[in-house]
């Protein structure tokens, strides 16, 4: 495992070299062993028709989160399921996603994750849940 | 059940509505009662840290795909839950998801989908499956 | 919402009516509006191939509890949904399945659950998860 | 890969040497390499409230087709995460479930299945889906 300061450099990068990452505005709230916050402010071209969050970007943020917060215990992995409970509608100025690892063995690392809108008010409400199993490098 | 010329001209409406579907570039390939493929040509913006298609847009592929078929035979739904299968690097100049209704009730619309990835000499190869479940506007 | 005492009850009549709960001896160790906990004990005709206990049992003690927990909140529910993570082998002389309700909506329940096994020195070890989604009775 | 008769003959070794099977009374319809059937006899004991299949029994066969049809492409293999789908009533005379890979890599096999309930007249309906994810062994 990394010291803090160590993994958010290295998750700095890691979501810097992401080109979708870039696009989407994904920022690094918080680093630690196993958890890691992820924040995403709205933008007009992450709609669907409703202008809502588009439900493929809520998974974007929890398999990205969820591959960062695993990164953290184990370093490299690779995604290779995750699913997405779509609970309330994602509106709000912003959203949070937390993600922590449940049990990392040495092949697979299995995490959860929670996604929170942020109102105009600056409260948080829960809109998504979302699990991922991920490989590690070979 | 629509027929399928006005059913597509529906979707195309549908489509073209969300801004995150035109910022993707989802193109409508074919739509029938009950089974849909969706088109996504490769941007570089699209990208996670390798340049393979990042696994959120994926699963925005998939649920996307699987909302339009569900669409086709129930009218407007409301993604509930969808899980996303990486099987292989999403790596390809285009990429193409089939998504089909497995059943439709009355409440809840169960759909799975398929997603190629399109080689420069134009073949195809599987590299994700999916699932979702859609509540019917009630 | 129920009082405790009031949905305990109601529990052990819905367990003991069910001939498959029977079979395998669930019992309710704990509930409250929206968390339950079911108990099973180690019996050799609920293993698979090495002796551990069948990933379908896992599943079963997961999908029964989350259906319990949903049960506390909205009254009767169906299984629509549910995944299972197996992350150890669930050996011991007991299971231990913790299930609540994440959100619960006029439609739809979601929840999820976490599975221990005890050790014959009585301490418990996280050995699967899972989340299951119910529609509420029409 | 197998050949057929050898591959049959594993199986029934494996689904004999389960005693959850035993008791479940699962048998073996049919093997090939990628492919498997698997039917259950409707008995008391299975039946949940209503006097259907119990859905943990509902995913113990659908776990247990597709680890039988990985098994008939990689070998040796440990469930790591299934899912269940729900859609209709499981109520009928006798179960089947078919269940297929569809991918089987190096480390994970990725696995599908359906299952039928036979009514009294011999016809078969569509109950449930289900998805598996393997891990071959180390």
């Amino acid at each position: 495992m990394m010291g803090n300061a160590d993994l958010v450099l290295k998750l700095l990068h890691l979501n810097g070299s992401a080109a979708f990452n870039r696009w989407a505005g994904f920022e690094i709230v918080s680093a630690e062993p196993g958890r890691v916050e992820l924040r995403m402010g709205w933008k007009e071209e992450a709609g669907q028709y409703a202008g809502f969050l588009h439900a493929g970007l809520v998974g974007a943020m929890i398999d990205t989160t969820c591959g960062f917060a695993a990164f953290t215990q184990v370093g490299a992995v690779l995604a290779s399921h995750y699913s997405v409970n779509c609970m309330a509608p994602a509106v709000g100025r912003a959203f949070h996603c937390v993600g922590q690892v449940v049990k990392a063995g040495k092949r697979q690392v299995f995490t959860r994750a929670e996604l929170f809108a942020e109102a105009e008010d600056g409260t948080r409400k829960l809109v998504a849940t979302g699990e991922t199993i991920l490989m590690t490098a070979a």
